[in-house]
């Protein structure tokens, strides 16, 4: 399978010498003293749909309209084309992703199709990720989220499964107790009675990530396929110190793997809308509803952004984050790779909760700015930050352009209109699904920054999976052949 | 006026000296010869509504999901910030503009409210634009577009008025001629009678850009606000020579100024959908309106984009733009500044046709390819292409994520489903106003792209008045204060 990867990551990084000038520190000449080994890590920050529009609309909120966030400051902003293919003709391209399969293309370097989890599209071959290959090679390696750790993101940086439905043993296969519209007939491949690695929770607990840290304990407080122990005592028995409260943060051992699991599911998010408010539809006149020249409309009332008060005592992703740090920072060996996701910058939008999203994204904000903190301490250390796919949410006109038609003019969709601290309303569109409780992800490019140490390293425009490439090569995780 | 504008640089500016590294050739020392002047250019190329979901659409139509435009291809990929003031309360932001206020922002470095062209919010001072200052340092201008060339986004390089509809002496004053909906009251002060610049299209005339080429013909054919002449007359006798056709665009004589008017309005697209369709309603069946988890929904049939049968022997982007640099490069002085505008990626979606955008944004891309190709021979030329604000399109799946649900999942708003050349079926939805004939504009950052020149000088992120400034002082126009 390793073959096949690299068979692949030759395919796909042909490009990478041309985009890389200095990926290495010169090596010395013959028979000089080789240079001292210098350790190299690798942060890489996922927000989850984090488009430009969630980024602007944070921003507008966080730093006012002409306020600038910690991504702003970044000194590298490029792009990332998001790459899909059809399951059933994976030379197809599909134009709106899921995080399964964007994570994937991020985690493995190759593209392949909505749902997958670090398996490839068609064939469903098992596919290398930049955690494997950076344990392979000496790094330690850690994932820091605030989905369950189970989840396609997390999940396509440690795991291989069909489906990203096959988050924990029960979800193998069929049950009147799971609800009606899930459908996890994929997973029975990956059941390791069949020959598979069974699922995510399972793979995660016999794994050898360093530290993994999110939500999801609901996947682990369960038995192993066979029956035969709890998950979590699988995980203690294969070294992992498992933790499920931030009081216990701060005395994890350094000389253990860490398992961190601070809520059932998700992670509640720091921010609500005013009352739990989500995005409404806007409410039309009688006239109006018989025509939309006529009549008036309401739309819905102006809302502060709230604490959530089931945020309680939630790790912040900066605690979490923190921590992950400190603990690979003390491990032996050639530095590390860390993966840490802002998840419900995507699921609030999902949900039509600009005030959930905001809050998200400013805990992506703090988690970087201790990145860079630890940068500035270890300078090898490359910092990536982008988003997986888009996202429905829109920023819209408070008061429309043609405001002064004399019409109605208001949005088809649900709309939050969010009084911001500089005292204007904000206003956010979600309007890609009709009265269905969700909204979908759109196909936009979406950002991604570094720190100084990609200057040079990424080029203005990268498909997504480049960004593995030159994540990998920083690592120098690619075949001799493949380095500049 | 003109120290004031100085005041608002001097205010707006003070970041750029840590921006721009290498600004200017290195000055001989004291007695030494001095250095033979080299000229200077600026292209300026805007794609009006041109954000990140017109990009992607277009790229997935003209060069397919993993194909690269000619923007992906230039060096430098930042993002710039739009910003706009409420005009009643000029301290206060509003978090979507319109192009009147962002091509302010863009030529003069202030940042205005809604509607006004080179004005002030509030006070409504004329502000200095880049194409005046540069036009006064001795530079030659020019100002392409495929919209009328009174629009607000070439107007507003070159005329000051209250507001976008001032466009001739006709709409100065109240009319019964007029639509109903359209409210120039505020024209009034700038009428020449009321010790105003007159209309957009008399300050046009009576102006001396060099070379002014676009749409809006029925401004022009009609009496100056006087009524002592007609506008084409004045223009001929302030040294314009005025042409009307693609057949005269090589006849310019290089010695006269240079005024090309080649529709009555917008110039037609290039392409448009199937049959003339735009974006159309989702057709829910009866079941379905009456409970969203029952019944099914029949989506719009799918298109191709086809050529626009009005788009004839309208001049393309491309050949305005290469008569036009043909036609500045041959002037003598400094060099010169050059607008050139795509602005019906941003029409079109108002009115919910993606293939007019997508063809508009081809056009954009071949005007690009011209202005690089100009700047091969010429390197002391700066080209910056960015967007002057958002749009409604946006790239949802035509697939739903949620498709496995069993409900019918469809946009509340209209979609348009294009078949691609690699034969796969892109979804666009638009669904910023329901039932209104045009949609809203989206408050979203948008891209900002420089070819080698801009390297150094962009950082990753600007502000909309930035821009400005980086033009300016790549042409010397800051003053000495300012120089860094």
């Amino acid at each position: 399978m390793l073959t096949r990867h690299l068979t692949h990551i030759l395919r796909t990084s042909l490009c990478i010498g041309a985009l890389i000038n200095t990926a290495y520190p010169a090596m010395a000449e013959d028979n000089a003293t080789p240079p001292e080994p210098t350790k190299r890590n690798v942060i890489l920050i996922i927000g989850d749909g984090m488009d430009d529009h969630q980024i602007t609309i944070a921003r507008n909120y966080l730093k006012g309209a002409q306020g600038k966030l910690q991504l702003d400051e970044l000194p590298l902003r490029s792009t990332a084309q998001i790459l899909t293919v059809d399951e059933s003709n994976p030379e197809k391209p599909i134009y709106v992703a899921d995080s399964a399969n964007t994570a994937t293309s991020l985690a493995t370097g190759i593209v392949t199709s909505r749902g997958r989890i670090a398996t490839n599209a068609g064939d469903g071959q098992n596919l290398s990720t930049i955690a494997e290959l950076a344990q392979a090679s000496g790094y330690a390696t850690g994932i820091v989220t605030t989905s369950s750790i189970t989840d396609a993101t997390p999940a396509s940086f440690i795991s291989h499964v069909t489906t990203r439905v096959c988050e924990s043993p029960s979800l193998m296969q069929p049950s009147d107790d799971h609800p009606s519209w899930l459908d996890v007939s994929a997973c029975a491949d990956d059941k390791i009675s069949n020959g598979g690695l069974g699922s995510i929770a399972q793979q995660i607990v016999t794994g050898n990530t360093d530290i993994v840290l999110g939500g999801g304990l609901k996947h682990f407080e369960t038995l192993s396929e066979s029956g035969s122990h709890g998950l979590i005592e699988l995980a203690e028995s294969n070294g992992y110190q498992v933790i499920k409260s931030l009081e216990e943060l701060p005395n994890l051992a350094s000389d253990k793997k860490a398992l961190g699991l601070f809520a059932s599911g998700t992670l509640p998010t720091i921010w609500q809308g005013e009352k739990g408010r989500s995005a409404e539809k806007p409410n039309p006149s009688l006239l109006n509803k018989v025509d939309w020249r006529l009549g008036s409309v309401e739309l819905p009332e102006p809302m502060h952004c709230e604490r959530n008060p089931e945020f309680g005592d939630t790790p912040a992703l900066k605690q979490m984050t923190e921590t992950a740090l400190r603990h690979l920072s003390a491990q032996t060996g050639q530095g590390f790779f860390l993966m840490v996701e802002s998840a419900s910058i995507d699921k609030q939008s999902h949900s039509r909760n600009p005030c959930g999203s905001i809050g998200e994204l400013e805990q992506l904000e703090e988690a970087l700015e201790s990145a860079l903190a630890f940068a500035e301490k270890e300078p090898d250390t490359l910092i990536l930050v982008t988003a997986d796919h888009g996202q429905a949410a829109q920023l819209i006109p408070n008061h429309s352009i043609y405001g002064g038609s004399g019409v109605a003019v208001y949005s088809p969709g649900q709309i939050a209109r969010i009084k911001t601290p500089e005292n204007q309303i904000m206003a956010i569109n979600y309007a890609t699904t009709k009265d269905f409780p969700y909204e979908d992800h759109t196909g936009v490019n979406v950002p991604l920054f570094s720190n100084q140490q990609g200057v040079d390293r990424v080029p203005s425009m990268v498909t997504q999976p480049q960004i593995f490439n030159i994540m990998a090569d920083y690592l120098n995780l690619l075949p001799e052949t493949e380095t500049p």
